[in-house]
Formats: structure tokens, sequence, C-alpha cells
């Protein structure tokens, strides 16, 4: 249970500042709050829950074996619940700031270019994930929770303006609530995140083995 | 005495880089400037006061157990004197800047999202303290100034929208002593920024437990 | 092998990030985003493979005897093939952005500025590198992703209207590739970054001596 | 020599960053460089020289007793020389950018906020320095150069607009050759920043005594 809540947290607050960031007016400034987010979300939890807030860091994480899969199934519910809950307060949070809204439509991006980015950026998280925050050889190091939220940050600046940049299903979840992004993106979203998932931890195991 | 010295130069710096980058034309890079300069003061001051300079942060770590009931109303009066004085210095020094003007009239938000807003940043910094500052499971890390640091830049950048994102009774104090923040608001920034320190610290007693 | 894939990796999502912060939209903060992807990366792969990413680091790393020649080549091979893919991975998403284009006409600059900006760049990232990555008297340090990555937003910031900012001779490769940069300016590139490369071994040599 | 070497290395980038990024085009993103490339400079040699580039923080770091008097001249000295060539350098680069332009007329400002600005900067400045990077009970920690480097980002941000922002000599004997801020104000910027200097060492001296 503590972990569940301690997935929670940290997503609720990831998915809150998308929603608030995003339409309350940062402007180009909001990956960077994003990123940001996550970083001390993930510092604040990794000592209790591992800190994944992300469907597809925990399927990563499951298949280098960092964490049990009977475990899995709670550990997505708590984050799926964070994200949709994290939609509405932002939703809510947006229509009080003068000058801002919430998109009218959401839009709908290309499914071959829009998976390819989702692949891209969830590759890069769950690699970073891996090799930062589950193995002996860089163990205690300072970084890790730098080292992830920045990865989204750029994956954000970079790849966001193809897909939204979401590459982690609950965030997913959370901009379709929030009417931020399309309902029909669910596809590409879930079929370029959890195939990066799976390919990222294959090439961890090649390049690290089965050490601890 | 060592520590409240400390404490008042903590958050001198603080709310003088808030009044000075707000006022002087920092724009959109102000939480960023507003979070490092808490990160570098937390970095300065951990080890001689544990770097509050925030009365929410106090009452948070002090309900852990990790500061002591006797020392707060003075770790609170230093961190309020700091903040008052910067207010005056920071308005002193952006009407030295050219195009630069202190608000005339500050703004008064609406209570339940002003409240909500500032009640989500402060639980947000209070649990990322308790999880990276008090702890023996993250002792000795070099991560625990980044990570409370950008809390306040992130939130800044996503709630600030909403009710100015003080996050702290002292910042409060500095920016209506400033005038960027109207008096009516101060019941909305004490109910949700106390509120949301006390439950941040039964939630961290809950998912840590009383270990040191 | 393992060190290789390590390499490619690392290279092709700097690559990636470039092209598509640079012609994507993210403006101003496509510096940024392109030393959080290169920090993550080192952070990431550091302990597979050094994280060179950058033949220009390989030479220098190899001339402080820090890697071995005869891997040297195959490294640079590596990091060759992920920035040329990378290239024209980020072109294809880059083309799939509303609003976005790659450029019609790469740029030619001048050969003196250019090779000098070039040259700059490119020993301050192998001074930090080595000072931050290869000496016992650093070893285990927390910080050597974060310095390596925001040398090159720095100098990118600073350097980047002089040359393009690659201070690195795969990265030369994919914005050539790219278009983004001129045939032309490869020699620049290459005597800039190799002379720079040489010339920091020399002087980390001279201020930290055989020592490990 | 090898102390000098280095001290010479890190102030001329930090002086050329300045330069080329207040002229060529960098923007608001100039601070945010300038923090960096002060940082990575601080980590790449803080094992040599204890990595001033300051002359204000040597009286400073001298004044704590953990560098010795006999070297703080040389120290200075190859602290100036390299801010003096790093502007001529910076010049010439900034004149290679196509829309770039070097100030016509340098800039003088009012002596007291001037002088006030260049003080408060350079105390926040020498304070997390002796904190931070001269003490046991930091000892061995990978948080200095970050704390160190986004201090003058987070005091350009605020101060800059006032007095432009050096806090530190041997930027102010740059930024005058560069001609981006008039002769006098030479008196300001020595008055403020020696007198933040030792009056910083006091206050270190006086939280945290004697002690190693």
């Amino acid at each position: 249970m503590k972990k569940y809540l301690t997935e929670f947290i940290g997503t609720f607050f990831l998915v809150l500042t998308i929603v608030v960031t995003v339409n309350g007016g940062a402007g180009a400034m909001a990956p960077l709050a994003i990123g940001a987010v996550l970083m001390v979300m993930v510092y604040a939890g990794g000592h209790i829950s591992g800190a994944h807030y992300n469907p597809a860091v925990t399927v990563g994480v499951c298949l280098r074996g960092a964490c049990s899969w009977s475990e899995a199934p709670m550990y997505i519910v708590a984050q799926l619940v964070g994200a949709v809950l994290a939609a509405l307060v932002g939703e809510y949070l947006v229509l009080n700031i003068a000058g801002a809204s919430m998109p009218a439509t959401a839009g709908t991006f290309s499914f071959v270019p829009g998976m390819l980015a989702e692949f891209l950026g969830t590759f890069a998280l769950v690699w970073v994930v891996l090799n930062t925050a589950t193995t002996k050889s860089t163990s205690g190091n300072s970084y890790y929770g730098l080292a992830i939220g920045l990865t989204v940050t750029a994956c954000a600046y970079g790849l966001g303006a193809v897909s939204g940049g979401a590459f982690n299903p609950a965030v997913a979840a959370g901009v379709i609530t929030a009417g931020m992004s399309g309902v029909a993106n669910i596809g590409a979203f879930l079929v370029g995140q959890i195939a990066a998932a799976v390919l990222a931890a294959f090439a961890f195991k090649f390049v690290y083995g089965d050490r601890d």
C-alpha cells in the first residue's frame, strides 16, 4: 500500500504539471517544468516504490527483473488513478486562470510518425531508468532522478511536436481525459510505448547481462 | 543563533530573487531563477540549520520529528524578517531598473482555486523535503537541494498562474509586503500551506514509518 | 559489441534531438534539450562504454590513456552510423510536424571564426570530460554527466551562432546529412575539433600528470 | 603553474560565454548559459586549483583559511589575463555572427543600487562557495559546482538588470574590456564585490566556526 500511494502521488503531480503548464501559459518552459516535476518525484519516491510513475517503466523494470510482476497490476492502477484525477484537478485549475482555457477539440496525429516518436522517447526513458536506477554498477549515485526527469524534458522538446510527447501510458490516459489528445491516438501511444519498453529491456540485458 | 542567521540569509535571497526577477524583466525565466536560488541556499545552509527557509517546511519537519518544536518559533521569525527585508530591498532595486516598476495594485485571486493551488504546491514541496532530506535511507545524497529547488520551479510554472505560487508563508509575507499579492490572499495562503504541511507529514509517516 | 551498441544508442539520441529540436520548433530551448539528452545518455552509458558519443572525445580519452586505441575505430564507426541514421529519422519526423520544415539550403560559415568556435567548444568539452570522468581524484562523483551535457548547452548558446555548435565530428556528419550545415564546413569542423581534442589532452596531462 | 593554468582556462571560458551569449543572440537564455559554463568549469578544475575563477572568491576562500595568501596574487593575475583575453576573442567571434554587434557605448549604472546589487550577488556566491566547497561537513558532495554555477544564474536573472551582474572582478574587467560596461562602473564593482567577499567570509566563520 505504501508503494501504491507513492506511485499515486508521483503520477498525480506529473500529470497535474502537464495539464497546468501546457494550458496555463508556461509556453516554451512547459517541458522543463514537466521534466523537473518527474525528477523531484523520482528522488522523493525512489526509496519507497522505485518511483516508476509510468506503466511502460513498470513493464521494463519487471522484464529486467528489478521489480515483481505480482505488484505490477497495482502499480499500474495507482498510476492510472493518479493520472486521471490529476487531469480533472488540472482542468479545474486551468479554468480559473485568467485568459487560459482547455483545448476545445483534441488533436489526432498520424499513426506512423506519432507511434515512432512515442517509441523513441519511451525507449530513451526506459534505457535511462534501467541503466541509472537498477544496476549495482551505478548504485548509490545521486544522478538517477536528474537523468530520468531530463530525458522527458529533452524528448518533449524534440518529439513533443510530433505526438504530444507522452512516453507513458498513464500520461496518455491523463492527456486524453483532459481533452488534450484525441482518443484515437491511444493505439499509437500504447503500441509505441510498450514496444519501446520491451526493446529497451532487451537492449539493456544484452549490454549489462544478468548481473545485479 | 547560527541556525537563525542561516535561515535569515536563505529566506532573504529567496524573496529578493522573487521580487527582482518577477518585476525586473526576467519574464518566463523567473521560476527557474527562483528555484535555482532556493536550491543553492539549501545546499549552502543545509549543514547548519537544515535549510528550511519556509515556515510550512519547519512545521512539516517538526511533525516528522526531524527538528525540535522549541526552535520552530525562532526559525519562523528569522524567515519572516528575512522575507520582509528582502521585499523592501528588492523594491528599491526594481525602482532603479530602467523600464521596470512595482505593480500598482496587488491582485486578489479566488479563494478556492488559489487555496487549492497553494495546497498542492506546498504538499509537493514538503513531501520532497521529508523524503530527500530527513531519512536515513536517502542520507548522504547530493540531490536534495536540486529536488527541493526544482519542486518550486515546476510548481511555479504550473500553479503560479492560479495563486502566484508562494507555497511558503514567508514568501507570502514578502510578496504581500512588496505589493505583488493582495492582503486578502493571506487566508488562502495560510490555510492551503499549513494544511499541506500537515498532510504531507502524515503521508510521509504512513509510507516511511517512524524509522530514522 | 556491447560498448559499440551503447555508443550507437547515445549518439543516435544526441543527433536525433539536434535535428528535431532545431527544425521542429523548440526555438531558444534547443541547446538546453541537446545538452540534456547528452547528459542523460552519458549517465546511462558511462558504466558500459565510457559514453563518448563523439570521435573527438574518443581521441582525447585515448590520448589521456583512459581507453584503448584498438577500440577507437569501432567506437567512431558506431558513433557515425548512429549520427547518420538519426539524421534520417529526424528529418522524417520533422516533415511530419505541422508548420515545420528542413532547411532548403545548408549554410556555410567563414572558415577562421567557425573553426575557432569549434576549437573552443570542443576544447571545453574534452577538458571537462577528462577532468570529471577519467581521474581517480574525481572518481565516484555524480556530476560528470551534468558537467559534460551542460558544457554543450553553454557552448551551443555561446558559439552556436558562429559555427552551428557541433563540437563533435559525429554531430557534424549528422547535421551535414540532414542538410543543416554545408558540406564545405567539414574542414573547419574536423580541424577545429581534432586540434582541440589533442590540445585539451595535453593541457590535462600537464595539470594532472600521469596519475590514474 | 598547474593551478594558474586551470584558473586561466576556467575564467577564460566564463568570460567568453558572457561576451558571446549576451551579444550574440542568446537573449533570455544567457544567464543560464553563463551559470552552466561556470558550473562545468568548477567541476573540471576543482580538484586542481579549487576552481575560483573570481578574485572575490579567492579573497573569501583565503580569509576562511582554505587557500594560501601567497598564491592569491598569481591566482588573480591568471583570472584577469583569462578574462581580458576572452573578451577580445569573444568580440572577434561576435563580429562574425550575422546580425550581431558589440555595444556601441558602454552603459554606466547608478553607484548605490549598482554597488548594492553587486554586493548582494557576490555575497550569495561567496557564501555558497564557502559552505559547499570548503567544509568537512559537506566534503565529498557532488553538488558544489551546480550550487556555485546556479547562484550566478539566479543572481544574473535577478540583479543583472541593475548592474549587469558581474559579481566577480575578473568578469568586471572582461565586460569593461569588451565595451559592455562603462569604465566608470569599476568603483561600484570593486567596492561591492570585495565588501561582500569579506562579509560573507565573516558570516561563514560565525556560523561554522574554525572547524575544517
